[in-house]
């Protein structure tokens, strides 16, 4: 029986987990619970699945005798085994660091944390000889592939659907509203997840992921576009073998892979691939140009420092601003790139220096922005920063 | 060092073993080599590799001080680490059974040995804790995907080129010419392998081969098109992931494989994958009726006792009728199903009565076709034993 605590409960990632915990009652157990600001459905959740712990952003009262802690306190907790990080933004770091301090295994599935911190991360978890397994379909996917190998790979390929925009000009991608957006061809996700799934600049973190879980130098790391994600990424070997892994498009499976592992359990309710219904699989290329963020977020990472914690928080900063209609589509990955060309970055930062950067990055990027719903002020502005 | 001897050498599996061990100076050598028919080239290469031993059906002096054995004392030797079967036909089983028992790694590239025999082969290496290791490109991929996974798997997929004749009518196929036959359109291999390769028989042999390799029912074991032959098959687990291995079809890729096991190598010899080139995989569930090979070949398999040795055997025969001319491309596996249908099988046959049936069904099939080259005598009889 593993004991798991979930960190971002009532998120997509987080209600998807609790579904295999229920499925799985002989296997896994809620140790933990730590949800934002669904109140209500955290108070479900606790009512259901009765944690020992839970941690909520406002102190609610429950009735089952669950004891309000810290998140940190949680993750360090003798009771817990598996930590599921599925928090929003950087919300995980520091309880990422606890639990990995504390010995623990991280289930993640906050992109923020490897790309904000990956080098204090990986350090500590070595310290601490913890490990860290990937909820990302991509990154379980490439960590499913190198299972029983031991030499380094020669190449990782993480496969990115494209998103609902692939195919559209640059004078399309313009005109791209947050509606058209938030409807994402295959995946069901986070609305964060889903626009950096359209612009691709989810693609680019995943890049800087992949390179801090598996210690691969970024010119290592391809990205081809695969619009059917069957595939959910591959790995080539150095004798020019690849391994790949596939499966129906559904976060739940990684998700129960990172609670089984080493081990596979059945889950009758996990969806099987069809081959009747698999007939084509299709790979090209990334257009770094029509999808300027994940060569932006691609060279975040290679210039490393705080850089890749400032692009984390502009392009936060800047997804709120589409949304909520304020800036344009591919004005996205601008801002971006705007805020990544005014940092001055710390190499091997401290997680002060991370934090410092985050703020930084969100200080410079809302103040090109009015708060009244107009268009940008400072749009000329966001486009010089891309030219220079 | 691993000392490698190879059964077979002067086969295509064989010389293309002995350029990986050429091309691998310090992690391979060869210890023994065995040939058939071909002493010419056997003789250049043993005076290449100068192996200690060496076996040739008519015996050839060699100038380097190689030693004459049998097949079975070579495959014994104490200098020996692996043994490479690339032998034709049931030539294999016995140095197999040999090799195994005397605690050798045998790197099994011969159907017959497992199709044949595989009950025997099987508790052989188990009683001896010998390892097998595929080197059928399907069976190694599969072999691939399985390192580093503990539970049983759900299902194995076989993939298949087609063969050239995929697309054809029933009408069409009865109009293939050895010539058109022997042109397979991705793998490069022996003559048998590839008429066995469009007939799809072989694939029905390789069901038979996983289901001793993996010790799967034969329910748990598909066969997916697959004409691009990238994707050179898949395991799907319990818990609805898949992995496939991949890589470009070229057999020296699962040959390293099978001797760097459990590393890799790099070889800069061998071809990697260009994604800017493979665009499309495509799959299929495979047509049955169109290839009663197919079919007739897992049937045999399930029925298991001799009839898989006789279906061997009357497929070996049936395409050397096929090769001279004297039977049509639609008549192999006619001829595969007559033996099969008037064969009295053996439960858990001894290597003696495998031997036998492989005898009866050669001289049964023999005896329907007349060596005058003329067509055969008898084809009613066998499209009787077809349609019964």
């Amino acid at each position: 029986m593993k004991r798991i605590a979930v960190l971002g409960s009532t998120g997509s990632i987080g209600r998807q987990a609790l579904d295999i915990i229920h499925a799985l009652p002989d296997q896994l157990c809620v140790a933990g619970l730590a949800g934002g600001s669904n109140l209500e459905l955290l108070q479900r959740q606790i009512d259901e699945f009765r944690p020992g712990v839970f941690y909520s952003s406002v102190r609610l009262e429950t009735g089952c005798g669950a004891e309000f802690v810290s998140m940190e306190e949680m993750v360090s907790h003798p009771d817990v085994d598996v930590v599921i990080v599925a928090t929003a933004g950087k919300a995980g770091l520091s309880p990422t660091l606890a639990a990995l301090r504390a010995g623990k295994t991280v289930a993640l599935a906050s992109k923020e944390v490897l790309v904000m911190a990956g080098e204090i991360v990986v350090r500590e978890a070595s310290l601490h000889q913890a490990h860290i397994i990937p909820v990302d379909s991509e990154h379980s996917a490439i960590w499913q592939c190198l299972q029983g190998e031991d030499s380094r790979p020669r190449r990782l390929l993480l496969t990115a659907s494209g998103g609902p925009f692939y195919r559209y000009s640059q004078s399309q991608l313009a005109k791209v509203t947050p509606e058209q957006a938030l409807r994402h061809p295959v995946w069901k996700m986070g609305r964060k997840v889903t626009i950096d799934s359209a612009t691709l600049m989810n693609k680019g973190l995943e890049v800087i992921e992949a390179h801090w879980l598996f210690s691969l130098p970024f010119d290592s790391i391809s990205v081809l576009v695969h619009p059917q994600s069957i595939v959910h990424s591959m790995v080539e070997f150095t004798d020019g073998s690849l391994k790949a892994q596939l499966g129906h498009p559904d976060m739940r499976l990684p998700i129960q892979y990172a609670l089984s592992y080493p081990e596979r359990w059945t889950n009758t309710e996990l969806p099987h691939l069809d081959w009747n219904n698999v007939q084509n699989l299709s790979f090209e290329p990334a257009d770094y140009d029509r999808f300027p963020g994940l060569k932006t977020a691609v060279d975040a990472g290679k210039s490393g420092g705080t850089y890749p914690a400032v692009l984390c928080a502009a392009d936060e900063v800047a997804v709120d601003l589409f949304l909520s209609h304020r800036i344009s589509f591919t004005d996205i990955a601008r801002v971006g790139q705007g805020a990544l060309e005014h940092h001055e970055s710390v190499a091997h930062p401290s997680l002060e220096d991370i934090l410092a950067a985050d703020a930084w990055a969100r200080g410079y990027t809302e103040r090109f922005f009015s708060c009244d719903g107009e268009r940008p002020r400072h749009r000329t502005d966001v486009e010089a920063g891309r030219s220079r």
